[in-house]
């Protein structure tokens, strides 16, 4: 059902709406200006090993996501060649990169991981994400490096893995803690909504059509209640899609559940 | 002072005391016995980003460390030869390699991570280290790899970063957690001792001689602190010696004030 939103003084702002704010990050806006236009808020984790099945996967998916998430150290055979097409599919594809790094390290060695070494990830990665136990140093050291390339940053808010230790104290620094850092932090990634601000993008793992785990702590939630129930954006794909005999029909699905769990959503609150 | 210990029955064990306990860990034993033999509870920490320096600093301050911490991904100029040669100077020098990776994903992720991507750390680390943040999927993924390589891991107990999100609830969790996975896990990075066990080897990050900080939220203790006071097993040293313009004199210095501090508190609890 995708009957058009009534706008009214208390509905939940869309994805559209929510771009135009003022004082949003550049990142986010762009992100959900793009989700608006494609009608998606599928993010596909492309954890695959080599370097072209994941371009496969972008050149094939593209037009399908809002977001690609990779983890570039499990490639066998990255090169520079491999992030710059990257690059050239998420234009041709209008999808944002993001790099699920999960920074965790003191702010004058995550600069360096960021930016140096083999995979020089602020050059091509829109997004990273970085776990806030740290405190605020991490942020600070990856904001020195990605704020002048306009990039974005996602602080690891809740785990969908059994036994996490991000408790709700824990989540409640980890939401103040984007706050104080709002140039470069836009959201989070997280079980479900934790923060208010509408300015912030919640993008949600572990997201199967069926609930279920991997044997190794992974606990699988649907797209109707990560985005229905839970209030989170984006959700995040990964063997649900990667694992299946036909990803573009599988990615499709997700695309279609996912947002018609957003218009539905919008529908009971309007 | 480095006047012989009194062996009583409420003596602190030794290093190689602890080495030589039933069920230590084998990586543990291995350590505490290179460090009895080398008198050095020195871990170098080579925060540099040229493969060449890196082999330079293993080959001239290997016979003062017991651990060389790397992290291997600030490189440059990352090849497999490198960490081949890394290897070879572990062996010749007798100490163990530590790649300060900070894994922090979900079991099946870190899985890939740690064993393939271009850097293959499990072919060469003797030691990682993980936040327990996400749960026991973490260490169970790395131990999947690991222990079949004799591997060990150490967990992140507390940072010595400002406003690290360790609390002490957390800390808690993080010495269950290697409580239940004595197989692989065998140690902790921390600021001070957070585990009675004799056999968890306690590493201590931002050690200089004189405290301070370094404006992107690292905080620094001494070695007297470190070891004397805090309890910890071995102090990690990075800019102290590094940032030095004699690196083979400051490596010697902090061995020196290391180890001294570790006699006076065997003799103090003896």
């Amino acid at each position: 059902g995708s009957s058009p939103v009534k706008k009214t003084a208390c509905a939940e702002p869309s994805y559209g709406e929510r771009a135009g704010r003022p004082g949003i990050h550049p990142v986010a806006s762009r992100l959900l200006r793009l989700m608006e236009q494609k009608t998606t808020n599928l993010c596909v984790s492309a954890d695959v090993i080599h370097a072209e099945e994941l371009l496969e996967i972008a050149e094939t998916l593209g037009p399908l996501m809002c977001v690609l998430k990779t983890h570039v150290d499990i490639l066998q055979d990255f090169s520079p060649e491999v992030s710059g097409r990257l690059k050239e599919l998420a234009e041709k594809h209008n999808f944002l990169i993001f790099e699920d790094r999960k920074f965790a390290d003191i702010g004058n060695t995550v600069k360096h991981q960021y930016e140096g070494g083999l995979y020089q990830i602020s050059s091509w990665a829109h997004i990273v994400n970085a776990h806030a136990v740290p405190g605020p140093g991490v942020v600070e050291g990856l904001q020195a490096v990605g704020q002048p390339l306009g990039r974005g940053c996602l602080l690891i808010g809740q785990m969908s893995s059994r036994g996490s230790l991000a408790s709700t104290e824990y989540t409640q620094a980890v939401v103040k803690m984007a706050d104080d850092h709002s140039d470069f932090v836009f959201g989070f990634i997280s079980g479900s909504k934790i923060s208010s601000n509408a300015g912030h993008i919640h993008m949600t793992p572990g997201v199967q059509m069926q609930r279920g785990g991997d044997g190794l702590g992974q606990q699988y939630s649907t797209p109707g209640e990560v985005i229905g129930t839970k209030g989170s954006d984006i959700i995040i794909v990964g063997r649900g899609i990667i694992g299946s005999a036909d990803r573009l029909k599988a990615a499709e699905e997700y695309r279609r559940a996912g947002w018609e769990a957003y218009l539905n959503r919008l529908s009971a609150l309007s």
